[in-house]
């Protein structure tokens, strides 16, 4: 074994950094003025005194930050940062034994013993000469006067004074005295931008746009929605996929394997003679409608989210250009996608292991970075999980060194360690499982595992009640105490979450038989829809998202405990921000058909306050307020409006 | 990013690979002939069929042996191997997306869905070809076959057949095709031979071996007494220092400060102008006496255990020939052991900060490695919490690295996480909070620590009721039933125990007023003892390790669950061997003043055995029989003997 002096003399082990993903091999995920809360255990040999310190810098900072570690129980240190930047962290562990804080320790347990510590003393002296050094005005007269002090045995009792302050210990603590130190492995943080934490998706087909039926919609018919959309308080507009759609083996209406005259096909069957995935399906415009669609939604508050489906149409141009990065059978027939029985004939998959690889992720790259020029900030990734992992941290990771601002929706409804892997390449957020989950014990027990496990620090959720390809067994019942909490459910649990309308609000669920599919899908067909036509379910949408604009509790997913409701029928939680200056409890009712009653138990605690604290709450959908003045307090919701939103103050 | 092809196309992911320490900067432990079950994530993009396998080389073999693993849930896959030489081994985790068996897999579901597959028949001959070079005999036969058939339409039903056979789905196992490879990190085991994981330790101080009073007991003397040793069942005897000790401030009996004349001093207070940690206190005798003394031992089956312990008497040797080993303070004296207020003048630290440390642990380690010459293969380590780790880890090793069989028991009676990191670093076993560990809950939840969390991989325990330096409040009661069953749990919960006697059979547990500690300890003077004396005491514990000694169960300690027994009194356990062919019920009655009853619940399931199977009980202690024939059974057990020790058969 090689000795390096430094390294092997150090006395201090330092393990179980927390957070940290496989031993750094990912970076966790923040967002800027997020905090990290970091902790590790932190010890020594013999009984000396141990010392810890957390550092951290962002990536182009040229000196770590330091912030001293505080013991906790059982040789374990906390401390915190707050990262202020866009872009990548990185943070490491310090400990050493600090013979100054040490040495006054023992000082200060033999003279509660009795002893005579002029032998002590003299040693000291040689702390107050090295922090001398550094120190500055009353500080360094003091180590002067120390310095002095401790080496005069006619001045011993001014030594001990001094010997046992807590300006010495202080000035231990400010200069530390470090002959080795023990350092941990650097982890790595990615810092987003704030949306990547707090977002409001809406999604809808351009082409069903139309004011007119009958009509293919346009980007201009979408510029004339921007209104609406942000009047609804969404922030997030994402569209499927607007490039040439193939004409090769394309879909008909409900999927049907033969296109009719006329039928449009599928937006994700991408490319045709008149382009791939850089250019724009004629119907819905230029790529200058696209620009100043991207403004208007711009100076309404909203991004527009690109769908990023890397796959092509038998007709695609790289189908031509570039044959290899196709499967070819032996027949001489290009590859369609197949999930055994199925069949995808109007979809080539791009074959990953292609011997021209790289030029390939070159390709894609370039694409996605051709619609980052053309403003496009936000993409939403179509079937992440169907790609390579290895090739999604690359891509991810190349397209924010420059663009650190762009965010990415993992697509991917498949197993959880799949998706969870989504998450540690890179990607910003995801849909999830909770367009499943139904019942309170589903939903809390989801919500533990996105929030307490280490899943918090690197898979940030967004909650879609349906999308164009889920219909819902729930939502096909078009209850409307259904859609009233399910979007409640996902607005309010999660940060991040997304609607597909106007089917949602409308409660256009008609399904395919069987199937959580939706009939006649704006998926293979246009549609034509009343956009001026307010609902309900619009209503209390719109007023919600005004109330996630105010409330910083909603503004986060992981500060979330479940309360006590004595009714399976009724789920409350409790969620808070990070500064702890705003409290909101909500309460749900899932029985769609009977009003329910319970016992909400807050415990005092929850909120750092006094057992026995008298709350406010006001239900800022209602106005009206309660006084809460017990452990437990009455709830009764109906299905006519399922849910109260509290803000808590006392 | 470098990009290289053979890792970054890369398709599958390996995670979570299990046991393993800290990322693999540890290794686990085991014996030879131990299973390692090793389980990992694996997982790939898509719907490709995935495959993974485990290899693992003992580190002089050339080549990896692999065994294939298998899914269980949720992408985790396992697999094992068994250990067969002393020494370190490697192990990692491979996994492939495996296209050849993904082929059939997506054949059998078009042939199930009653598609035409001669397209796919074609794409399969690359695997026959592929195969065939490196298969023999009938497979060579058949892939030649099927090489030929596949793209033949006019044998489309035979290659059909082919395609879809088990015979083809073996080959392509066996012959795995292999594009691309993930690699997990490769972790370490160090393999010990079998006293690492099952040994009995007896320790006494030779210096009260002598058959008269008032003399110094010898090496001779010591010979003499392992018949007795031997008898009694154990096989490793432990003595206290035996090198010279310090005549400069010589601690006095019960540890005065100054020793009195004739006083012997603390057999921990090593070196004097007589010699330093390579010498022989002379009162004992001499190098020759020594070798004779373990050669008797080695007939009786039992090893010495020799005591490391790095610290030096005022007047050691190493004072005057390496100053700079120990610490000097600014007055010109030198620094004796402290915990302050605590003082040990008659110890000198070891100043592991020294400049000169290279030479110091060359030193240190030499000491090892000299008496491991002397054929000392066990090391008892004195207070190792007390030097640095990163020096216990480089000296373990540098020890093993010529004489892989040298056992180190770490005497920690510290923090868990500095305890547990000294097995980290190499010790073989460790003294353990057994010594204060009383109630039933208690001694469940210790259990649990010890063997269901990842301690089991790297801490072996050894458990001790009692030892020179802690005389628990249990034992100062001398109630003789507290002894039997203190005994009885050490050596039935841990496979490695010992005891300090004759103390412990002779329950000479007189206490210093107020502390653990012995009157009068041999600490620090000679004692004279009745050898031949026997007792109930040490007729159970001749029995019980003798038990020990037949039954597999009891030679390993990880292999427990415990038993309800509605009875907080009584404590029950079971104990199985890997083999699973030996299976050992204790019950315990921890009431030292009354008997007690329970029911006994023992599910036919931790038998790997039907609902209703009638059991057969013996206990071996009293060759009593008992049928179970239910799930719950009635026990009472009393003071004057507090234990069943049952064989389990049916």
């Amino acid at each position: 074994m090689k000795i390096s002096k430094s390294k092997d003399q150090s006395r201090v082990i330092i393990e179980h950094v927390s957070p940290q993903l496989s031993g750094g091999k990912h970076p966790i995920s923040r967002v800027v003025n997020e905090e990290v809360h970091v902790t590790a255990d932190v010890f020594g040999d013999g009984h000396d005194v141990v010392q810890a310190a957390l550092l951290y810098q962002n990536k182009n900072a040229k000196k770590w930050q330091e912030v001293r570690m505080q013991p906790t129980v059982n040789d374990s240190w906390e401390a915190s940062f707050t990262v202020q930047k866009q872009g990548v962290y990185a943070y490491k562990v310090i400990g050493w034994v600090d013979h100054a804080l040490n040495w006054q320790d023992g000082l200060q347990r033999k003279l509660e013993d009795g002893q005579y510590v002029y032998s002590e003393l003299q040693d000291g002296a040689q702390y107050a000469t090295a922090i001398k050094k550094s120190a500055k005005g009353v500080a360094k007269e003091l180590m002067q006067q120390a310095e002095e002090a401790f080496i005069d045995e006619t001045r011993y009792d001014e030594a001990v004074e001094i010997g046992k302050s807590e300006q010495l210990q202080t000035l231990f603590t400010v200069h530390p005295q470090r002959n080795t130190i023990t350092e941990s492995d650097t982890f790595s943080i990615y810092v987003d931008r704030p949306k990547a934490r707090f977002s409001t998706w809406y999604e809808f087909f351009p082409r069903s746009a139309s004011e007119k039926p009958n009509k293919h919609g346009t980007f201009k018919d979408c510029e004339r929605l921007i209104p609406r959309v942000a009047n609804m308080g969404f922030d997030v507009l994402y569209f499927p996929p607007i490039h040439p759609i193939g004409e090769v083996n394309r879909k008909g209406k409900n999927n049907a394997t033969e296109a009719e005259k006329g039928d449009t096909g599928s937006p994700w069957g991408i490319g045709s003679h008149l382009g791939g995935h850089t250019a724009i399906h004629p119907e819905l415009g230029d790529l200058s409608d696209f620009h100043s669609l991207i403004k208007t939604a711009e100076k309404h508050g909203i991004e527009i989210a690109m769908d990023f489906a890397l796959q092509a149409a038998p007709d695609h141009p790289w189908v031509k250009s570039n044959p290899e990065w196709f499967k070819w059978k032996p027949d001489g027939t290009v590859q369609y996608a197949e999930n055994p029985p199925k069949k995808y004939q109007d979809i080539l998959p791009i074959h990953f292991e292609s011997n021209k690889w790289k030029p390939l992720w070159d390709e894609l790259l370039s694409t996605a970075l051709y619609w980052v020029d053309q403003g496009i900030k936000i993409f939403r990734v179509d079937n992440p999980h169907t790609k390579p992992f290895l090739f999604w941290g690359w891509l991810i990771q190349e397209v924010k060194k420059k663009n650190p601002e762009v965010l990415f929706l993992s697509e991917a409804f498949t197993k959880p360690k799949v998706m969870q892997q989504l998450g540690k390449q890179g990607f910003t957020q995801s849909y999830t499982y909770f367009t499943w989950r139904n019942n309170k014990h589903e939903l809390q027990e989801y919500m533990h595992e996105l929030t307490q496990t280490d899943m918090k620090e690197y898979f940030r959720p967004n909650f879609w009640p349906n999308t164009p390809d889920i219909n819902p067994w729930e939502l096909q019942t078009k209850h409307e105490s259904i859609y009233l909490f399910r979007h409640f459910l996902a607005a309010t649990l999660s940060s991040n979450y997304g609607l597909y309308g106007p089917v949602y609000e409308f409660m256009d669920a008609d399904a395919v038989p069987g199937k959580e599919e939706y009939l006649n899908s704006e998926k293979y067909e246009y549609k034509h829809w009343d956009w001026d036509k307010e609902t309900k379910i619009s209503h209390l949408i719109t007023k919600i998202n005004a109330i996630r604009k105010r409330e910083r509790a909603l503004q986060q997913t992981n500060n979330i405990v479940f309360l006590e409701t004595e009714n399976d029928n009724l789920i409350a939680y409790l969620k808070w921000d990070q500064a702890r200056e705003n409290y909101i409890v909500c309460v749900v009712n899932l029985d769609p058909y009977y009003r329910q009653q319970g016992q909400i138990h807050l415990g005092r605690d929850l909120l750092q306050t006094e057992e026995h604290q008298q709350l406010q709450l006001t239900d800022l959908i209602t106005g009206n307020t309660y006084d809460w003045t017990s452990y437990k307090n009455f709830v009764e919701l109906g299905p006519e409006l399922p849910y109260h939103l509290f803000r808590v103050t006392w």
